[in-house]
């Protein structure tokens, strides 16, 4: 058979549940789609149950619809981030995600996000990095900037674990919860004293820091804590190369969507417009897709903004940056040849407006390409797609579809 | 999210197939049931895969409904049965289905029912109840009416077991079997012994009954035997609220449904007119489920004469209660409100009136609510819901659909 390429786009908790404000249609049937639609006639169409009916984390979705097991291949968040950033990591080190934070004098959660836009937070971010662990000779502690509030970090030295409780803190008005030890091991206990120490240490850097003082001076509100979760030990899988046989890329802007296509062995193509935000380059990511997915079986391209409008229940944003998706994936109909090329669209979960977070509902799909039997389905969303070829598929199974198609399935029994 | 609540209604054994009489169509294409199909056209439908694809009994499969694992959770029909018409138990108890049946001079079963509707049976198990087991100091057996021919009965007592074979006698013209144990151990075979011994003395006790003799002299055979059958040992299970954070009910007839809701810790609402039998008073049913709903999170509603009408090949009249519980249901919907509450309308198997018995077909599901993606089903049948947004689904999928439209389900990686 001739070669043939994949491209994957998802669209981050594009699913979604009936909107009042829409008469009770979702904000993808709400919104114009055109070339969605055209995707969804041209080919076969379904309902992806992405962890099998459960609400589920964006990296671990991720992880699951490129065919790894969500619980023996799932790092933790800290790892992926680091990996996603740049934050270089060697096996042993113990990552976590933080967050800038602002707390009030007792250590109460004031904002956990410290208002999301944060000028200062690269500044920030280098002042905690490489601060001295005492009493701990040999331990490191090192910490980057990621995207808004965001940033990795890592601890590195002899004895540690990552077996230690350090819950993403979501509520406001409560102190931070202390890191904990989870098992009766020296090295879970040494970690906890560690964690506790860097964050009170770097509480101290912050409330100091030139930058908060100029804050100050502008009225701005201090961010002075930090917040870490999501702790997990660098360890590396088998890539989709040995697993899969396949070359695969990604063009994302998300951190964590980086890290987790890294963790997999895929190349994180260039693409300086790609922020995983609202305001990110559409028009360029398409363009890198289209400029290299030749050179890879499989090429993931990643938008994030709908699940963040999800999260923040703003179902007319929502509407509207799916429309501005269907306008960009219009331009890589216009580059690639369906002909010879597999074109899959879908989402990682649902982020229902009505509810602002994951939900467990599924997530419409759409494939086309030269071997894609055509089914009935002729528009794009939750509704019409649960009436297609592919009827409803667990998460899982994606990535069988897709090496199906790139003839990369090895012949059970053979 | 604004807090929800959830109306189960399964109807037992509502799949079936095809019958000749109704020119190929099955017992609920044939009938006219409006009600069913303006929630089936609210919402979105699907098939149920109950066991996925195996025929099953009532019990198993509401356990399976329910989210529990027939394997690992299910004590047998014995204790179900006694926890339903509340005989008490106590953890190590064995505890049996029952039938009071009419032998032979040899044993021979002539109606293993006796009949089914045996006015003296509530007599006739009083007269059971508490009989000596001779040569097993501790040990007592005690007898419970339920409804029509059955009992439920128990032993308890040092050093029993409950892996004994018992099959359900179903076959007139043979012997009853004998109770054998299923392994070497002592408890095994001493609860054989005691289980044949209490058989045969239930029989002297049966035959020389005066309600035998009443029943003689206006020429109606005697009630003359005990069937014991599905012998399980009292245990507990983990219950909804700590599973899934659920406070649940039921509004139920039969024993055996009872047993199961009460095993999951349910609330079984008080209902006067539920018989579980086809004179069931189905307005007082909804009624008790309109009175109550909103008080827990999810409720049960169990009708079981579709199932009998199966079992009896009685299709005209499976097709006239389907009718039956149409109307009820249509006097719910005027009593609830489908923006704030979810509707979930189902069976529990196939009980095809061409088969008389369960098999493994798929059966019909309709759900409606606030955040429920409406699909383009308009009739609530097993052809016209296989087209529909939730597919085919296995029933162990049943409860995560419902805790995630409550929003209950925990997120996966979170």
């Amino acid at each position: 058979m001739e070669k043939r390429n994949a491209i994957i786009i998802i669209l981050d908790g594009l699913g979604d549940l009936p909107v009042p404000e829409f008469g009770g249609l979702t904000p993808l049937q709400a919104a114009k789609n055109p070339n969605l639609d055209r995707v969804a006639a041209a080919g076969a169409c379904g309902l992806v149950l992405v962890a099998g009916g459960k609400a589920v984390e964006s990296d671990l979705a991720h992880l699951i619809l490129l065919g790894y097991d969500p619980v023996k291949d799932y790092p933790g968040r800290g790892p992926l981030e680091a990996l996603g950033i740049g934050l270089e990591l060697q096996p042993g080190d113990i990552a976590f995600r933080g967050n800038f934070a602002r707390v009030d004098e007792n250590g109460v959660i004031l904002d956990r996000r410290g208002g999301r836009k944060i000028p200062e937070a690269k500044e920030l971010a280098s002042s905690l990095d490489g601060i001295a662990v005492e009493g701990h000779p040999g331990v490191t502690f090192r910490a980057m900037h990621s995207s808004e509030q965001r940033l990795a970090c890592a601890l590195r030295g002899p004895g540690l674990s990552s077996n230690v409780s350090m819950p993403n803190n979501v509520r406001t008005g409560v102190r931070a919860s202390e890191c904990v030890p989870l098992d009766g091991t020296p090295e879970a206990k040494k970690t906890a004293t560690i964690v506790n120490a860097v964050v009170r240490k770097a509480h101290a850097i912050l409330e100091s820091h030139p930058a908060n003082k100029e804050r100050a001076s502008s009225n701005q509100p201090p961010i002075n804590a930090l917040l870490l979760y999501g702790p997990g030990e660098a360890r590396t899988v088998t890539s989709m190369k040995d697993l899969f046989h396949v070359d695969a890329a990604c063009v994302a802007g998300n951190g964590l969507i980086k890290g987790v296509c890294k963790y997999v062995g895929m190349v994180v193509l260039p693409c300086d417009g790609a922020t995983g935000t609202a305001s990110t380059d559409l028009d360029a990511k398409v363009e890198a897709v289209a400029r290299h997915y030749k050179d890879f079986d499989v090429t993931l391209l990643h938008v994030k903004a709908t699940d963040s409008f999800g999260h923040d229940k703003c179902c007319e944003k929502k509407k509207a940056f799916i429309e501005a998706v269907d306008a960009a994936i219009g331009k890589l109909l216009g580059k690639i040849d369906l002909a010879k090329t597999f074109l899959f669209v879908t989402g990682d979960h649902a982020t229902p407006c009505v509810v602002g977070n994951h939900t467990g509902d599924p997530v419409p799909i759409a494939m086309a390409g030269p071997t894609v039997i055509r089914d009935h389905v002729t528009e794009f969303d939750e509704a019409n797609c649960a009436g297609g070829y592919l009827g409803r598929v667990e998460g899982k199974y994606l990535m069988a579809i897709v090496l199906n198609k790139l003839d990369k399935l090895r012949k059970f029994g053979a």
